[in-house]
């Protein structure tokens, strides 16, 4: 096959994925669903962020999750164990969630007017960074163990991305990570992109988190009313 | 575009890989050469594994690296201070290395006779199953920071590899990884799989790992013959 004819395929698939994203985007706007994708390398801690998170929201905040993984139900097991909704993708061969798909999730959904979604993407650190999946938000997380010229090396995931939390920092003692530099490493491929450091087993970082979730919010709710008003 | 389409581009694909993969194999035999393609998540420390391996390697057993990374230089840098040669590939927005790539790194490197040729894939524990580069050998680097889930949730690549290196072992003692499990699982996947631990940090399992290189080696010698013999 030509390499003309794999730009066009390429070029075809992404536009329909855009226009699956956008109306996506127009459900949580309606909804005013605040919707963030989570997007990292496999293991990077994605879930067990996630189900401290919605245990801390949980009464203050309605959250639902979607789960994407290439096989098991696991994730969304974990999830469902602190009382929130949870959707299950399993990808097959496939390496990333698309906005189809999410689509079809949101029917399974309760969509609760003022809640959060999290969709976790499968683990892969350079195939989501093309499908916009309709979010809000994109958040890397990037794990201390994985050392810190991440950034350099996968530059389109955190150029796409508003937010990097850097977890694990529990482990930080033990490694020769240099936060400075991931952090610097970050900026240079995005320079707007925001920093937020976490551990799951500590704590440290879930009161910024926590803080970050409730400003995106409040500017999600400030564009869906104005959205309405220019209607 | 249609699903029948679409898996037909990506049958072309696979069946022109394959033809690649082939051409590289008959490569590899006619020069002696075991080529091994190292695949896992990012960060799980594949090229510190190659850098510690080079240093131990050196006088004993020629060796040579191809290097796949999105961007930077930096991996293929770090093997080059060794001694070993090395050529790096950068994907760019591809998520694996592919057949015919490899086939033109091969043509800048040395290929000694009797000598390894490691194969550094892209950091993505989903893209780079399907794709076989012409190597004798398959191993998936598990880093233990990752959880003793990941075979389960991503079993195309355990499914496709003749050894899982266990890695990172040092930090064990500060995790709640269980190393029973995560053999279990990746057996579950795959029945004869084998497995190493090691650490880059406290030298444990190089012992193991170079012998089994060794072995390796003596292996695809004895092959080498046979296909010769039959000629
Ligand atoms: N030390 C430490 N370990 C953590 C932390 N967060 C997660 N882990 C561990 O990291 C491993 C992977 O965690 P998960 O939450 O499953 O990671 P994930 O990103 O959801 O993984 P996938 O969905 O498979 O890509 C597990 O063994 C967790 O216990 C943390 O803050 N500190
Ligand atoms: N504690 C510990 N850290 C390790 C070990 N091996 C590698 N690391 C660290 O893990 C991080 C990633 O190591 P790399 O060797 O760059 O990993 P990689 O798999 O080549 O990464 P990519 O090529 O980007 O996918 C670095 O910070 C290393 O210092 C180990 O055995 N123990
Ligand atoms: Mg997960
Ligand atoms: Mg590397
Ligand atoms: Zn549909
Ligand atoms: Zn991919």
């Amino acid at each position: 096959m030509s390499q003309q004819r794999l730009i066009q395929i390429e070029t075809d698939i992404l536009g329909k994925n855009n226009s699956h994203a956008d109306r996506n985007r127009s459900v949580f706007s309606k909804n005013g669903i605040l919707a963030l994708n989570l997007v990292s390398s496999p293991g990077s801690g994605k879930t067990t962020l996630l189900v401290e998170t919605l245990k801390r929201l949980s009464g203050k905040a309605p959250a639902s999750v979607i789960e994407g993984d290439q096989q098991t139900s696991n994730d969304a097991d974990r999830i469902r164990k602190t009382g929130a909704a949870a959707v299950q993708i399993n990808t097959g061969k496939g390496c990333h969630l698309d906005a189809h798909m999410v689509g079809h999730a949101l029917e399974k959904l309760p969509l609760d007017p003022g809640s959060i979604l999290f969709i976790e993407n499968v683990g892969n650190l350079v195939c989501p960074a093309g499908f916009d999946l309709g979010e809000a938000v994109r958040v890397v997380i990037l794990s201390v163990t994985e050392g810190e010229d991440k950034p350099l090396k996968y530059p389109d995931i955190f150029a796409s991305a508003d937010l990097v939390i850097l977890n694990k920092t529990d482990l930080l003692p033990h490694l020769d990570f240099n936060v400075e530099q991931a952090i610097a490493h970050a900026k240079r491929v995005n320079r707007k992109i925001e920093v937020i450091q976490m551990s799951a087993k500590t704590c440290e970082g879930f009161d910024d988190w926590l803080g970050w979730l409730e400003d995106a919010r409040e500017r999600q709710a400030l564009r869906d009313c104005q959205t309405k008003a220019a209607e």
